[in-house]
């Protein structure tokens, strides 16, 4: 089956999409969840909570390895598997805002105040180690 | 935030949605990537191919541990995370036309004709040790 062009992955990575992103927890399973992301820079910027959630944990404990899966839940079918290693960069607020606007202005805002106040919340940063595309629509 | 109740997972997880498979490769690093799935008796239902990917060697080389993720892409987010140790059952042609033709009945034809000719075609079983919902509609 086809692959995406560069342009193509930032056309379909641009879309209000959610991603997958699965962990290896300190038992050598794997874990994965749905989470918001932005694309920007051949880069995925994702945002979790340092304590409060599972991901940093496995990160620490388990593999520092990240793959995360975005895919068209409608035909023809898209979708994009990256793996790296994420690093967290902080409570960063203008990327938070950039990451949850993608997914609604009004509702963003609210997310953003909130997230605001959450000692632990920060950005990470996975910039791919490696890639894969696909276009079902291409073979088509 | 709240769960779903059972009959509201049944019902989420009836719609032609994908899951996101995770699963650990042979290094310990995690792999995710979007699949086709059929919820049925509380049992997810997935098909793959023995040999071609990479899903049944990480199963043999990695951990035996599979972890899957369904996410509506639209508000209210709900999604489905479930752990379990899948089972290969071997090339089941009526769970495979049903596994396909949730995806859409004259596709899944093609598919299925296609799939009965792979000689490592096989359907795998998912029986939930964990899942876990969230309903974030219930929130608001």
């Amino acid at each position: 089956m086809a692959r995406m062009e560069p342009d193509e992955v930032d056309e379909f990575l641009s879309a209000a999409r959610l991603a997958h992103l699965a962990t290896v927890d300190g038992r050598g399973r794997p874990r994965v969840r749905p989470v918001w992301y932005l694309w920007r820079d051949a880069t995925f910027w994702l945002t979790t909570r340092l304590e409060a959630r599972r991901v940093a944990r496995d990160l620490r404990e388990g593999s520092a390895w990240a793959s995360l899966s975005v895919a068209s839940e409608e035909r023809p079918y898209r979708a994009v598997v990256a793996t790296g290693t994420p690093e967290v960069i902080g409570k960063d607020e203008a990327l938070l805002r950039d990451i949850s606007f993608r997914y609604g202005e009004e509702r963003g805002l609210r997310w953003l105040a909130h997230a605001m106040k959450e000692p632990d919340r920060v950005v990470m940063k996975l910039a791919p180690a490696t890639l894969v595309s696909w276009d079902y629509g291409k073979r088509d």
